[in-house]
């Protein structure tokens, strides 16, 4: 076998089949320059023994996922081939337990023996966990019935929901501004081109998010989950208008509460550290992006009726969240780990929220290629960080951080995620641009 | 009282309250230009008696309705007066018998009785309709729970599906040629600006949905339910693709079999007369504009596998439908007078037909304030060629259709319809271009 190049990754004949080798600290490689493949040099030297029944197991694996360009090495040193050639990506399981726990529960055991380092991948790990993806039929049927029972989403508590958002936002505002955009803005970015910075496509979110809402001079506006504070700062700065921003991240509102005040934006924006089922008061325009991923199905009706009771007769909202194509509940791993009480709703699913209250829906844009664009920056951003974050936290942190972005990167190159874009008004209310060319032409 | 002017009626003062006369046949005019209001002369002479429980039913009738600018006039030329003036409206009931019909059965015996003459409308029609859709909770409480019974949407068979249609498209090419555009679209269109033509407006919105489309030169498109076949001959004449377009309507196919001769398009369109469910083949787009509205939610799920079944993996489609803001049935005399079998669906609805198959929704757009302009252009249009409508069936048909079009304009305008073109993909098809910019600067 002679070497090959599949994908960007020139891979090299090994003891059995190809090898692509983990660079140090199982981190990988996405910069585009780097297209000459990696050394030999740094191969994991294992010994052991395995069973037939383990090296069945292994490819009975790899079959389940429609036999992808990827192969298993095991703790014996033995690999495990997909049909598929040439191979893009090597498992490497460092002992016959990994195995074991992955074959019984693949979704939740992949990122936890991953995060442990006792699964490692060799090669390009999206483009493995993209080709996982596709094998799965979309949207899952195997992965989907596995583990099931465990992972229903519920309605949560509102001390529940601070502790699931304590969880993943509160880990310190310094990590996020190693891989974010500088206005820190943790949601799907918008490329008006092919070329677009993430810094200028998340300032192009704003604006898209703001043309959608119509936002006039000196209007009232609430918001929903406000992450660091840019949208709302954005609002009041290019708008004018006034914006009460409700979040339950300490760590969030206190950092955005100083930029309010760096921006000499004190008067036209409130912070303000509550859950959104306590919004009071009358707005002209409801917005939330990136919130309704934490809410929880159980909660969608509850959070129309705040929308229906903060809104005004002339009132219109958007809402920006993750979805999926059909009602499917989270990846498992993902549930547990990075977003606790997260679900990505289906369109049907996000209908509750609009349909008891008889809101218009006026425009859904789905932006998923645009979400794969952000990770890949932001992945990018992170694997330039990995050490820095490693000292912050440890290997174990950066594998599961990697993974994370990793995932969700492939979820929204292959479809398996959406990213919904939701504009609706009261029914009644005709002030309504005839066409949405304002959100482009005018740019 | 003396004489006032509220939207564009001079109101006069009659013997008890206002009076807005109908003008000669019951026709009113929505002629912008005509803004004198009508002569007292032609008001009806009636006589007879009235019951006092026949008087507090007609005001009762009205505080249903939240108690809007109109009176009733009964039988015995009495009048009942709606709280708010001045009136802009009047329902005049020329028989007792009405006035127990109509209060028994509201929703459905204002449609028979306008139909029969029996309950005849002096001043705005449209503006009346608007007021009563206002006036009801949104998407309706009191009409809803009434006569819910009677119009459960089903699942229609081949046969009955041609029946209905029958009922509704077979009526002659002459009585829709009277009053569509040029091209015969029976669909709602699509205006760029405040000024465009109805038959501007349709060719935009051939357009429009083609450029949502991305139609390829000789690629193939299937159409469910084509009508008289212009966005078929659009397709291949303005983006060179080839179209099977489907309808069980055997007056629009002859129709439309006529005009790919005339224009020699008959090698690149092909009109087939038969049920979408026996689309076969494969195809690079699915399109169906105003066609769901007869399919009934009870096949949604089949029209998803039809779409599922004839789409290739790059596969792309449109569906155009009126819809509503939630499942609610169709208002009973339109179910049974107009469109039999007809159901307009909320977005939760339509997503049946996606999310069996796990097809990503692309884009929606509500285009309702577009349905509601062109149905102000097919009434004009209709009300001019009124007399020759009546000598070609008769008077009844002229109010029943005047009721029909009214209506649905008045739906729209007031948010109680929506229209809902929804564009969708395979999910794991990346060829969507990054924003929707090509839809409105390149045109």
């Amino acid at each position: 076998m002679t070497a090959s190049n599949y994908a960007g990754f020139q891979v090299q004949p090994s003891r059995k089949g190809v090898c692509v080798n983990e660079n140090k600290s199982g981190a990988f490689d996405l910069n585009p320059d780097n297209q000459g493949g990696y050394p030999l040099a740094g191969a994991p030297n294992l010994t052991g023994h395995s069973l037939a029944v383990e090296r069945w197991l292994a490819r009975r694996m790899l079959r389940s996922l429609g036999d992808p360009p990827i192969n298993i090495q095991l703790w014996s040193g033995e690999v495990v081939e997909g049909a598929a050639a040439p191979h893009i990506a090597r498992i490497v399981l460092t002992d016959r337990a990994a195995l074991w726990k992955l074959a019984s529960d693949p979704e939740y055991q992949f990122g936890e023996l991953y995060s442990q380092g006792r699964l490692q991948v060799y090669g390009d790990l999206v483009a493995l966990l993209e080709l996982s993806y596709r094998g799965s039929s979309s949207d899952g049927t195997f992965r989907e019935h596995l583990t099931s029972w465990r992972y229903r989403p519920h309605a949560a508590s509102l001390r529940r929901a601070k502790t699931n958002i304590h969880h993943h936002y509160d880990i310190g505002n310094d990590f996020y501004r190693l891989w974010l955009d500088d206005a820190m803005v943790y949601t799907c970015a918008y490329f008006p081109t092919e070329t677009t910075t993430l810094e200028a496509a998340q300032q192009a979110k704003l604006e898209h998010t703001c043309r959608k809402l119509r936002l006039r001079e000196n209007e009232n506006v609430v918001e929903a989950g406000c992450g660091w504070g840019s949208l709302a700062l954005y609002m009041a700065q290019h708008h004018g208008v006034k914006v009460r921003a409700f979040n339950i991240s300490h760590e969030q509102i206190v950092y955005a509460r100083e930029r309010a005040k760096a921006l000499d934006l004190e008067s036209r924006v409130e912070f303000v550290e509550d859950d959104y089922r306590n919004i009071a008061g009358k707005y002209d325009a409801f917005v939330s992006v990136g919130m309704l991923e934490h809410v929880g199905p159980g909660n969608y009706e509850a959070l129309g009726a705040v929308i229906d009771r903060c809104l005004g007769p002339d009132g219109r909202g958007l809402i920006h969240s993750i979805g999926r194509n059909r009602p499917i509940r989270m990846n498992a791993w993902i549930a547990e780990r990075i977003f606790p009480g997260g679900y990505t709703p289906a369109l049907s699913e996000m209908t509750r929220i609009f349909e008891p209250y008889a809101f218009s829906i006026l425009d859904v844009e789905n932006l998923r290629l645009h979400y794969a664009r952000t990770l890949r920056h932001w992945l990018e951003r992170f694997e330039r960080s990995a050490d820095q974050i490693r000292q912050m936290f440890d290997d174990r942190f950066v594998r599961m951080w990697r993974l994370y972005l990793a995932g969700s990167l492939a979820a929204f190159s292959t479809g398996w995620m959406q990213l919904f874009q939701v504009t609706f008004n009261r029914t009644m209310c005709n002030d309504v641009p005839l066409t949405r060319e304002h959100l482009y032409c005018a740019r």
